[in-house]
C-alpha cells in the first residue's frame, strides 16, 4: 500500500525500544508524527524513516506539560494542515521506584500519576476530537492504543506508586474503550507482561533472559489498528514464551 | 468486652453514611478518632459514641492537605499519647465527575486522584508506622481498610476521571497488602457495589431502591478487622441482593 | 442464641479441616446435618457438636453420586421433617492431580469435575428449593456458600484437570447468585488461598509453614452467612498474611 | 507465501460461521484439515479452499467422542504422512442452554461440558505431541488457539451450565499457555464477546444489530498465530465497536 497523504500517525513517547519500532511500523502506511522530550530521542526513528522512502515528523513536547501537548498538536495542525490523525499511540512510562512504601515521597507517586494517567488524560484529549473527525473515511477504524504493563493489573509489594499510575492508565482506556468505541474510534490498551528488548535492558540482564521485542510489540499494536469495527479488542497481553505469568 | 484502654481506632471519611457507621462499630471496642473537613460532619458521630458510652475524638483535617494530614496525627498523639493504633479506616471519596471525557477538566482528574490515591496514600504512610507498633500486642491484626467502588473494577463510559482515581487506590491497597501482610498488619479493600442508604442518597432515589446499609458495611469492615494472621481477606465485595452485577 | 427449633444447617464435605469448623461454628446456632462419603469422616464432629451441646446429625452419601445426594435430601425430610434450611455449605474437592497435562487421563479431568461443578450442581438443585422455601422466615438471608481455591482464579502448569473443575464450579456460583440473590438467597464463593492448618497437612509441611486455619474460614462462612440482604458478598478470598499473591 | 508444503492446519468445529472463516485464513498458507460432526458442514469449506488454490481435507468427527477423535488423527496421519501440525483451532460449542438453574437438567451441565472442557481436553492431547514436534521448524511457533465467549469471564443469570463449560475451557487454556509456553507452543484464548455474524444469526436478530465478523475473527486467529515467540497473547476479546460491556 502506497503511504497516505490524507492521514497520519502520531507516536508519544518515542524512545529507544517500543516507540521506535511502533513509529517505524505505523509509517508504512502512514506518515508519522513522533514527540518526545528530547529532540534525541526521535532524530534517528525520523531519519530511519526517511530513508526507509517514508515520511515523518519530530517534535519536541514534554507530555507531562499541558502547554506543550498543546503546542504540539498546534505545531502538527501548521506542518501538515491537510492530514487528519488516523492513529494516536501513547507509550510513555510513568516515574518507575520500586522501595517499601514508607521510603516513598509524595514525589514518586506524582511522578507515576504524571506519566500514566495524566499526561494520558491530557494527550486523549487531544487526540480523541482528531480522531473523531477521521472516522468517516480513514483506512482503518482511528485507534488510540495504550501502553500497559505487569503492573497494570497487578500491584506488587514495593510498586505503590507505580502501579497506581498503571492501574489509573488502565481505568482511563477502559472508560475511553466503551464512549468512544460506539462512535467508531477503537481504545485498545496492551498489557506488556515481561521487559522489552532494547540495548540498554539487554545489558543489564544479559544475553539470556527473554525479552519481548520492540518489533513484535509494535506489530501486535498494527494489528490492533487494522481491526474493523465488527471486531474490536480492547485489551491483550504480551509476554515472552518463557515467561512465568 | 470493656472499651480498650491501650490502642485507638481511626476513621478519615466520617460523614453520615459509611464512616458514621463504621465509627460507632469500631467504638464498641476502641477509643474512635473521626477525621473529617468539617466540624459539623463528626459532631454528631462523637455525641452518638460517647451517648453509647464510647470515647470519641474528632478532628478537623483535609485528607487532602498533607499539612492537615500531619498535623491530624501530631494532635491525636497529644491527646492520647498512650494509645496505640489498632484499626484505620479510609472512606474517603474522590471528586465525583460523570461527564463525557471530552467536557472533563485536568481539575476533574486531579479531584479523583485527590480523595483517592493521593489521600490514600498521604493517609497509609502516616498509619502504617503506627500499625507496625501495634503488632506485636493489639486484640486483632492491625489493620487497614479502604473503602472502594464498583469503579474500581470497571471504569464507564462518562467515567474516566473518578475510575481512574479508583483503580489507583485499588492499586494502593493490593501493593501495601503484599508487602504489610507479612509483618502483620492487614490492608484489606472493599468494593461498595451499589448505592449506599444515606438519608440524602435516600431522598434522591426514592423509597424502593435497594441500596446497601451503611451498617453492614460497618459490620464487614469489623469482620475484616476481627481476621487472625492466618486467614487475611485482601478484598471483598457488597452489594444489595438485588443488585444486577 | 439458643439453639434454633426451626431451622437447620447442611454442610457437604464434613472432613477433618474445614467441614468438621464450619459445621462446629454453624453448630451454635443451628441443628447440623453433615454429609459424608465414610461415617468416619462425620462421627467424631457429630460428638463433638453433642457435647458443646448442640444438635448434630450424619449423613453418608457420596455427593457424586446423584442418587446418594437424592437419597440423603429424602432421610433429612424424614429426620427432621419440621425443620427448614437455613444454610448450606458446599465443601466437597474435586479430584486433585498434579501432573504434565500429556501425563493427565480423562479420569482425571473427570475426577476434578465430578467433585467440583458437577456433585456442586446436584447438591444446589436440591438445596435451593430448601432455602426458597425459608427465605420468609430464616434468622439470616438463607445461604449456600461454596468453597473455591487459588485454582478457581489461576490455571498454573500441570493443574489443567483441578483447575478446570474450580473454575467451573466458579462459574457455577456466579450465576446462582445473579439468579437466587433477587429472590433473598445469598449464595457466596470463598478462594481459599493457601494450604489448610490439617493435621495431615502440617505434618507434611512442617510446622513452619503458614496455613490458613479451618476455624478462621469456618469464621468467614459465619459473617457470610450473616450478611443482610443489603450487603451480600459474592466472593472473598482468605490467605495466610505471609502468602505471596 | 506459497501453501506450505511440509505444514498443516487443523480446525475443530468447521461450521458455517467462525469455523469457516478460520479455515479459508489458515487456508492461506497452509493445507487445512477441517472437522466436523457431519459431511455438510465441512463440504463446502472444503470446496470453498480449493477453489481458492489451497488444500483442504474435511473428516467427520465428533470431537465429543474420543474414539472419533483418535479415528480422525489417524485419518489424518494416513492421508498426509509427511506433514506436520503447524496450528490448531479449538472452535467448538458446548451445549447451550438458558434457563433458571432449577429447570436445568444433569444432562444440560453434562452438554455444556463436552463440547467445552472434555472434548478440548481430548483434542488437546491429540494436538500438543503434533505441535510440539513442530517447534523446531514451523514457520511460526506453533499454536493451539482456543474459541471462548463472554461466559468463559462472567457467569450470568440463566447461565449456570453453559458458562460452567466456557469456565472449565479457558482454564485449561491458561494452564496450557504456561506449560507449553516455555516449550514454544502459543496457546491462546480468543474471548468472543458479542454475537457472531452468521446467516442464522442475522435472520434471527435482524439488520441493524452490530454482530461480529466471522473474518475479522480468523484474522485475530491469524495475528494470534503468527505472534514470535517473544510476544505470545494468553487472551483477547473480540466485541463489535458498539457492543455495550
Amino acid at each position: 500500500m502506497p503511504i497516505s497523504k490524507d492521514f497520519f500517525a502520531l507516536v508519544a513517547g518515542a524512545g529507544a525500544g517500543t516507540g521506535r519500532s511502533i513509529a517505524l511500523r505505523f509509517a508504512k502506511l502512514y506518515p508519522t508524527v513522533v514527540l518526545a522530550r528530547r529532540r534525541e530521542s526521535f532524530e534517528g526513528i525520523v531519519n530511519e524513516i526517511k530513508a526507509a522512502g517514508g515520511t515523518a515528523l519530530g517534535i519536541v513536547a514534554d507530555v507531562n506539560d499541558p502547554a506543550a501537548v498543546r503546542a504540539a498538536f498546534g505545531a502538527i495542525k501548521n506542518e501538515i494542515p491537510n492530514s487528519k490523525l488516523a492513529a494516536a499511540v501513547y507509550n510513555v512510562n510513568g516515574g518507575f521506584a520500586m522501595k517499601p512504601f514508607l521510603d516513598l515521597k509524595p514525589e514518586d507517586l506524582e511522578a507515576s500519576l504524571d506519566g500514566t494517567v495524566r499526561a494520558g488524560f491530557t494527550y486523549a484529549q487531544h487526540c480523541l476530537p482528531l480522531l473523531l473527525e477521521s472516522v468517516s473515511d480513514a483506512p482503518h477504524p482511528p485507534s488510540l492504543i495504550i501502553t500497559g504493563a505487569t503492573a497494570s493489573l497487578k500491584a506488587s509489594a514495593n510498586f505503590a506508586s507505580f502501579a497506581a499510575g498503571k492501574f489509573a492508565l488502565r481505568a482511563l482506556s477502559q472508560s475511553l474503550a466503551r464512549e468512544f468505541g460506539p462512535r467508531g474510534v477503537h481504545i485498545a490498551h496492551v498489557i506488556i507482561d515481561g521487559l522489552i528488548d532494547t540495548p540498554r535492558a539487554r545489558e543489564f540482564v544479559g544475553k539470556d533472559q527473554a525479552m519481548i521485542s520492540p518489533d513484535s510489540i509494535a506489530e501486535s499494536y498494527w494489528y490492533l489498528h487494522t481491526q474493523d469495527l465488527s471486531a474490536f479488542t480492547q485489551e491483550l497481553d504480551l509476554r515472552p514464551c518463557s515467561e512465568k505469568f
